[in-house]
């Protein structure tokens, strides 16, 4: 498989505004549709951004496998979707999704649960 | 200035667990610390994320501009910092804020609030 946008069903007026990294992805932050938690952030390239807007189900491109990743289709933890927005430069995606389960592959919640810094001001 | 590890003042045990990206950075994401709105994406090298933990004030890289960003310097739009936290692979930043005013440089609360695609399953 490829991140290269050409390969991708992805509407063209999206497409063409979409603004990518140099390895074709953009960041996209999945959050809790009702509680608001922000769960984790994954990347998209066209290909996972459109499976996500037509299949119902988060879809990723995994970095370190080089593969689209359903999220949930190991673990059972799906992510279905509510409703997909770009900001206002269009080179991040936020997809507001109801989490089946733990967000995080360690069990926790969310992603962001366990690693808290110390801030001093 | 650079985006270097080595020139920042980042809590060494911090900085050797951070994962970044080829440019040095890592996306992080703020976010209403209480009524849970994401507000923006920007990114962090070591000493935006050292100056986001020390100064109560977050503050970022820019890649346009390939300086520091301290998010309302110019817009009186500061975002207090409240907590901030690493994900489970500390490669990402979710830093819970109090926003001043609106989040985006459009005018609009949060940097999400135009673009939203139709989602169709």
């Amino acid at each position: 498989m490829t991140s290269t946008p050409q390969s991708s069903d992805l509407d063209p007026a999206i497409a063409a505004r979409l603004k990518r990294s140099a390895d074709g992805l953009v960041p996209a932050i999945a959050q809790q549709y009702d509680t608001g938690e922000v769960l984790m952030l994954g990347w998209m390239d066209d290909e996972a951004l459109h499976r996500t807007l037509t299949t119902g189900r988060c879809t990723y491109w995994s970095r370190s496998r080089q593969e689209y990743w359903v999220k949930g289709d190991t673990s059972g933890h799906y992510q279905h979707v509510k409703s997909v927005a770009l900001d206002c430069d269009a080179d991040t995606v936020l997809v507001k999704v109801d989490q089946v389960g733990a967000a995080c592959h360690t069990g926790a919640r969310t992603c962001f649960d366990a690693d808290v810094l110390p801030v001093t001001q």
